[in-house]
């Protein structure tokens, strides 16, 4: 038994109402023990422990809980970005570009790339996060994705329906029949989730519940994209079919702020892909006001949103979501957790892992008061 | 005689179109080598030298020049940016909570937060700053705070024209009167620099053309806050009294854009300030196609703008004020080097100082491509 204790916290987000106030659950001057990655005290007790981290007045939250990444790729698309920046507008057609680079790549330099990105979010506070295939688009690729993801995290998606890969150009349902045929059976044991880009010019509502429906089959949960361009059938699909979480709601009718808040499917909000594609931002206010549940994920991917920072993130939630600051640090902590049907993190009560970030600054505030500058200074996991 | 050389340099941005491609003169496969503080070489040569920096194939460029910077201050305002972020407009009357904080500080202590925020700026890539008084609003105040800023650069700024604090309520004239007067007289030597904050609710033209008629009396170099929260007589004050620069400019004129292009002060965007106060942003491309000089500067201050990330306001920059990445780039360094009159920095060639920083990735194009991740990698300065 090893035992960690962070004292002289400042200012503590438990995410737990019952331990502390508001619904961020907040302890001044609090402490935190953890014995063998699970948390057992909370509160103000000192502790004798083998190792201590001092606070020094920080603040100190869960570790973030990102539920939304691509991180398995290779190349870059910064001219791509730059094209786009310049005026040229997003269709998520690049997702090629990358497949193209994620095949010819070798399985050591994949791992070496999901490695450094890893360690990059990281970094920058995420503790437990999601990785999706989806860059592979062909049976050996798509199970060396998430072989390579599975290094990594125990959250992994299996995307197969991520585009339509040139070789099956014109004939989409024919590589659903591979995405749920052969392909899905092939990664068996390698995913925990299904997920499908309801999208136009990516999968239409039929074919991505035909993914779903074959993905619930083989046991796996279920996850989607949707209303990222445009208002599509993607939220009502999720809620359907009973997905964890619907991914990007940038577009969101009252319909679908309906059927959201009347069900157990996450509103996963994805700003930086809001951001890097100049889209509009989602109004996340009108969704949770409705009381949809929502999170808050990075997207990390070499197209549409290449930041691993979910303190970025909060941010913009903040600026141009118009959420508060306590909820854009729920959304992506104890918000991110609930997407992923994870109850062990994305909080600090007994019993819960671990997973916390200690911030260079007094309070959880300043993760969108101070945009853009490094405040983590410690990660525990 | 100490060399230093930095070299398998993947991508650098000398700023120097005489030695390398573009506005940015880029070169490919480059080193730098800097001498006792000063760059001797640029290029692909080898050398030998007594430390060597590997850049492993990422970018080097030159080191940011963030022109406009508060950075010395005490307290924080994380409660009025909450409610601001939930529907409070920003006023700029916040300062004078900060000036309570700042005047009960010891100077222990308003160094020790200076020199943190000086080495946080660093850690992000800034290797040149101003930093302005302005939270004194009195003679011994502002004395002081100058005093801290030279400290930490030779470009420091006397602001005393930044509000009319509480002790002169209702009589802006006459401190405007102590400004130019007692105030000035006793920062002689103290700065480099005069600026007044020309903006409804602080000061109209005719008072700040008196703050700087009377600095440039006193041999100080000339600067000015100007068309932030609305259009006002800012921008042609700051040309008809040739200042270095004119700050803020979210609002312009035709009028104002075409003074700004026939004169010698620099448009300084402060993007990260609109982001932090839900300001529209300034239409950058509007003022550099017609020609103006442009730099991007961080504002860092506890009231409008808490960040000392220039990465993350070449993002917005790029994001949001539809500037070209180059152009961003080059607005951060080169652009902040011309607003201070300076020669030394901002570039990297022969002569010029040896201010580098060399980032995790292969271009500069990623400072936007990659918001909010820390890519910084070595400062050299």
């Amino acid at each position: 038994m090893s035992a960690l204790v962070i004292d002289r916290i400042g200012s503590l987000v438990t995410n737990d109402p019952d331990v502390g106030e508001g619904p961020l659950g907040l302890i001044a001057d609090a402490s935190v023990v953890i014995e063998d990655g699970v948390v057992v005290a909370v509160g103000r007790a000192g502790a004798i422990a083998d190792e201590r981290i001092d606070a020094d007045g920080g603040c100190v939250l869960p570790g973030f809980v990102d539920s939304h990444t691509h991180l398995v790729f290779a190349g870059d698309r910064a001219a791509e970005f730059s094209a786009r920046m310049a005026g040229v507008p997003y269709d998520g057609g690049g997702i090629v570009v990358t497949t193209e680079a994620t095949r010819a790549a070798t399985t050591d330099t994949l791992d070496r790339l999901t490695l450094q990105r890893v360690i990059e979010a990281r970094r920058h506070g995420t503790t437990t996060l999601e990785i999706k295939s989806g860059y592979g688009l062909d049976v050996a690729n798509e199970v060396r994705a998430l072989d390579v993801a599975g290094r990594h995290t125990t959250e992994t998606t299996f995307l197969g329906a991520h585009l339509v890969p040139g070789e099956y150009t014109g004939r989409a349902d024919d590589y659903i029949d591979l995405v749920c045929g052969e392909m899905l059976a092939a990664t068996a044991g390698r995913a925990r989730w299904i997920d499908a880009f309801c999208e136009t010019g990516a999968f239409d509502a039929d074919q991505c519940r035909a993914v779903l429906d074959a993905g619930r089959a083989a046991g796996l949960g279920l996850r989607l994209h949707g209303n990222q361009l445009g208002h599509g059938p993607g939220v009502q699909l999720a809620v359907e079919c009973g997905c964890a979480s619907v991914d990007h709601c940038t577009y969101l009718s009252d319909a679908d702020i309906s059927a959201l808040a009347a069900s157990d499917t996450v509103a996963t909000f994805l700003p930086a892909a809001d951001f890097s594609t100049r889209q509009p931002y989602p109004d996340a206010r009108r969704a949770i006001d409705a009381g949809v549940a929502v999170a808050i994920a990075s997207n990390c991917n070499p197209g549409s949103s290449y930041t691993t920072s979910i303190p970025f993130c909060i941010a913009l939630a903040v600026r141009d979501m118009k959420m508060t600051i306590d909820e854009a640090v729920q959304a992506a902590t104890l918000g991110g957790a609930r997407a992923l049907r994870r109850t062990d993190v994305g909080h600090l009560s007994p019993g819960s892992a671990g997973h916390a970030i200690v911030l260079d600054a007094p309070s959880h505030h300043h993760l969108a008061y101070r945009p853009g500058v490094q405040l983590v200074r410690h990660v525990v996991a």
